[in-house]
């Protein structure tokens, strides 16, 4: 069960609205790196958890997670709070409030005329929040690579947003949330390492002969060879169709019941390459003639 | 620039079609976890790209996902032919047709009517695929850390198909497919490793009382200590509010014009607490009173 | 800040795992009007909202809405419990397990395949939950009349899955957790109407000659009137153009620059209604004659 | 069946033409609370509908939704008819259109340069209107409530987008379009208080123990008493786990052959609490050993 | 302006009610190439198109589309009477109803727990209607395009099923709206052709030397000539990189000061190719040694 | 198989960073009309293509547009190579970050903030590419109309793109890139018109009645006749309900213990048109009197 204290985690101190501001910090709110995806994503792996460990680990810091949407999202509420005011009592002039809105910049525009000055949960360009962000798939091992790099990421927009602003108070509490991702990032680690064996994951081991495989696909000038493809770590193959030596065509069996329907469909529906059939693009030339296309040798079939 | 040649990189034998299995398979064609989000996640890397040895392997790696988009989706056609033909000849009678829909059990009825037995880049479900799934945020360390989960998660979605098969060349093709997410895997980790230093990710540091604390958020029986929380490497600590020492309640300045329209909104908005208003569920519980909810001891305050 | 606490606010108790069930049950964790909707549409709402006494109840029901999304995760996990040990660690044969997850019904192979058998934020059909369910647009008295919505919707869907199984601890819970809703659709009346006024919503009127008129603007057979269009409080009108009593045609004042450019763009792309031009579809008819659409009247006017 | 008469319900007169104004007026057109959800909502709970009075009424609203569909899309339009030659026949140079584009503020752009200066069903910020948008569950004590709150909704977004322009011949239309969401909500009023009885809603009663109790979930100073959680109305309790008496701990009873699997599962991934392993990110930190992150007392147990 | 007409465009006669049937039909409701997307595109194209012709049709079909939109909800909410009774007033007993949800087949549990057996504005596979379904890109050469194709594909959506149903008057109400779709392509044909000229839209000429190239970008067993790549239409090259003769590698133009921090960022983030680092994954494999990875010849730089 | 050549298909020439040009870019990038919308509808079709001649000709055209997803999203990189240096590195000082990233204009601050100045899968208005833009329906006859539509859209796009920039190498790589669509384009035409018969799509004939009618449905001032609805062509009719003939009404078969709980269900939940309930909108209008609203005539009825 939940429970709520009116106090943040960290106090959040803005000295000045700003709604384009907060229409950036919008990114760890309702963003695919913010704090409800962190939340969302470590919750529901806290549910289907039977590790007791990973378990416990899991809801303490999906519980953090969600203090720190909380602290986001009073730093966007706060910078918000004059557009707020703006935008339902509206101001002296339209032109006013109309300037005062497209001029905010960014997207600032959605947030005051569609959410009212509130943080509704899409990220700064207005895209709502969507479950599609989170990647958990049932698997410790993965998961918790998952969340590594999420936590990762989220580092990184916090950084990012740091160097946005030069508000002090705004500053130092997205410097917290992002010092907390750090921290976070060290125990997703740790539970992954005390897992053995955690690579490859899963129980199915690979096929010999291709697990330390690298193909070189792509050619040309811009080669390079370094330990992710080294002969020390793995065997380098040029590029090769069908690398189990088959013919690297498809083939399948239908029944025959069903081979004759296909059979009658590709008859239906076949296109006839003698033909030089008159095209809906050539009627549309439109210079009287339908025949001018291509490179002048056109004749027709017909 | 990209070419192709008309031999797969693994040969594709079905010996039984099945649409329902064909379904199940979508999810490593149009599905979170499937190939062209893994394409498409390394090729946007590449093109931003700057460290020549990073960038190498990335398109190398992109291109094999391409082709295995190809395998995959080249499986689901397979096992999809005979549904194809059915779809859009017909069979004898419709009730026969719709019960071979119906029959095929999940979701393959989608892929069907409304795609006719193509492989539409959807998961399993009938969810059109979307770039939300990847997340890929311009940062090397953080974005070669979701490749590695990437290819960990791509590897067991993998395990769980050919687990669900006994086709023996759908079986080889997909084991084929799952061996390189391993191979695949150690060259993200190779590539990680080799930046000095990758943790924590960017250019900020953290703020130090913080960057190894660990908060225990969720109490009561379950709590567990481990690596991820344990004295040797973090700081464990209960949770409190307001760990900054200040008061926990966010502040703000707010300009003296914006000031007068945001108390004008307060008190145009305000709800009264000493009211005991009607309300509209209490007109609805429709027993001749208006005045029957709560706990029987209401007064009408109008 | 949020605090956890190892205990569900009200006990799950499942009496035999059934992935089926278990997906049905995801309406209410990750559906349009499940417990993620609730929690999210109030917690936000409490961040941006000024009024003492609604930031209270909403950061009250917000905690408790977390709660429940935790119980109903609960029973999706206890429910899928059987089938994400049968995924991960596979049956007997690929057959058997290809059975049970399709045999599972509706769209719980999702479920089982993508998120190895955790509880996703999803619909029962495999939809990522959205942002986009949430309706809230900053203004108390339209968001108490969502909040209201909200509630009543949930009660109801709680009551749909109540009638889906018969095992008494799952209805216990479920019977919960849908009362709780009948309990915050009170709050929010109360708070509603509490707000003195809250109709029409906002501050501007409307045009006193349109705001109780009726327009009949379906006729026919079925025409019925009652309290919604009654003459005691409506203008009951039949549906007429231009209300306003102008020409009803759109007018619009372009510069002269942009005149010229819309001008030449409708030179350059209009359609000749005196041709009757040869199409594509005529020449897609295939019977050595373009030229037999139509009414069999066709004749050509190039 | 519909019918379509080539004059608007309400006239449009639009003084100057104004890209960055017509994008905004797009929240009506295909934002969440715009016109088409309204009509969508309306029309579909119409189909569904047996009461005879209510289908009426929906189909008589849901119509005149469309023909303010037709009316805000007209604003756009013509708002757009500059823009929309700029596009297509260009302008001197291309910085010139650049600019243009760029300098007409907020998302603007989008309409531009992907729609052509036409009105697409998108929301000011470019999303694509989604149908999960509409709420609607069929039943009609909840979806009478949902239109309500839709109506009130629609009526503030239309206020804000009044407040934003002074042109007058906009300003009207939108007023009209305003007045009629207050009617709309009046007759959806009435038509819910004419069901007897509509709260609770549907046939299932609440647990009589908690149907009218109010759980203080969030604690500290702003703790506010009113209606909506007063001793008249509710009964009053401290936020507690396991309100049903039991353990509040989940249980469910998995089959033999299942916890098998279950249990081969749980070994097979647990995290070894024991354990203190050497992580990626401390491989990561690049300062010449593995082992300094923490607090300075780490000991390998390997 | 639109009215409506309380009797359909085309009367529906369903003779048994079907839950599963019902789902399917959605696809042409509420699906990709159903009524709503139809109606959707027309409406906006006439709400933009400045030529008198096509305004008029556009309009025309658009109202005819909404009407079909009307015929097919129709035909759901009839087959899905009998479900929306059981849904909201329950069977005899739970597992009874249970069965008679997950007994109806392919996603119907969506469309009855969720929108109690309405006409949801989704798809068969449950997935909600988005405007991205719609391409209208604001010209007509191509919008007209556009929906030629839209009608072509809503024809063989309603062939797929009313091959899926022996119910005569299913059958023959799905009859009608198909046969619309054949008339409405002709329609737009006769539009399209009407312009002059309207290949290659738009105004800018393409390159002469690349206009009717064809490229063979695929090589291999399966080559084939016809007269989509034909000498008579197109040169015929073998794929290229470079076309344009230049190096095919992108250059820009950096300014000095970016140009420092994008050196900056290099040096900061490279990967050094000569390490052969300790990675992660080799740390998860668990047995003892951190370096047994790749072809056994592993050497550390460290 | 895919390979991939290092060399682009054209050289892409940048002569200046420009973040605001590079989000316009992305339209042909991750936009509905983009590249990878064009590459991963001929690959999927090509994947259930079993006509010979298409097969090669979309595997050649599908290989391309990868092709050219590569010189957008390079002509991307390049114009925000400097953006990707100063979110990463920092400004001199926050204050100039903030307007760096505001000033550029329309929607690159999501691109700089969220992506890092990566080329994100996302139209210019940062909404993420989805599946949902793929109309292929896995018919021949109606995919190429599909796939000729799409080419014609992508050649208007990259013309808009063209007229914005003055760049001369990114015009004269737009300028490529827009003439292949055109010869696409060409290629489909040819395949499309040289199936016998390829109009009307599919198998079934419509209904000869309704086949060339064309319906009135829109009047007033603004009829026009032209050849989509001339006597040519087309039994030109006025909108006409129930055009079968019979009643225009829907009718269905419930089984009678359907028809019992329908019946159950329509009495329960009845508005009554006799009564004239108070409302909740009365008691929001908070003058003292809940029986003010209307037109002044309202009388009680309870």
């Amino acid at each position: 069960m939940f429970a709520h204290n009116k106090r943040l985690q960290y106090t959040v101190r803005v000295s000045e609205t700003n709604p384009g501001l907060a229409n950036l910090m919008l990114e760890q709110f309702g963003g695919p790196q913010g704090e409800l995806a962190a939340a969302c994503r470590y919750f529901t792996q806290y549910l289907a958890e039977d590790d007791p460990g990973r378990k416990d680990m899991l809801i303490d810091i999906a519980t953090e997670e969600l203090s720190h949407l909380e602290v986001i999202g009073t730093i966007v509420a706060m910078l918000n709070k004059g557009a707020k005011g703006r935008v339902s009592e509206g101001l002296n002039t339209e032109a006013e409030l109309y300037r005062s809105i497209n001029g905010a910049g960014n997207d600032s525009h959605v947030t005051q005329v569609l959410y009212g000055g509130g943080p509704p949960l899409t990220n700064s360009g207005g895209v709502p929040w969507t479950a599609a962000y989170i990647d958990t798939i049932g698997d410790p091992s993965c998961d918790l690579r998952s969340n590594i790099a999420a936590e990762a990421r989220a580092k990184i927009i916090y950084e990012r947003l740091i160097n946005l602003t030069d508000d002090a108070g705004v500053k130092e509490a997205l410097g917290f949330l992002m010092t907390r991702e750090i921290s976070h990032q060290q125990s997703f680690e740790k539970a992954l390492y005390s897992m053995q064996k955690n690579f490859p994951p899963g129980k199915l081991p690979g096929m010999k002969e291709f697990e330390n495989v690298y193909f070189n696909m792509s050619t040309g000038e811009g080669d390079v060879r370094g330990p992710w493809n080294s002969d020390a770590n793995f065997e380098y193959r040029e590029a090769e169709p069908a690398v189990d030596g088959g013919s690297g065509m498809p083939q399948t069996v239908v029944s025959d019941d069903d081979a004759t329907r296909v059979e009658q469909l590709a008859q239906r529906t076949q296109s006839d390459p003698t033909a030089d059939p008159v095209t809906g693009a050539e009627l549309g030339r439109g210079n009287g003639s339908a025949r001018q296309s291509g490179r002048g040798k056109a004749g027709a079939t017909r």
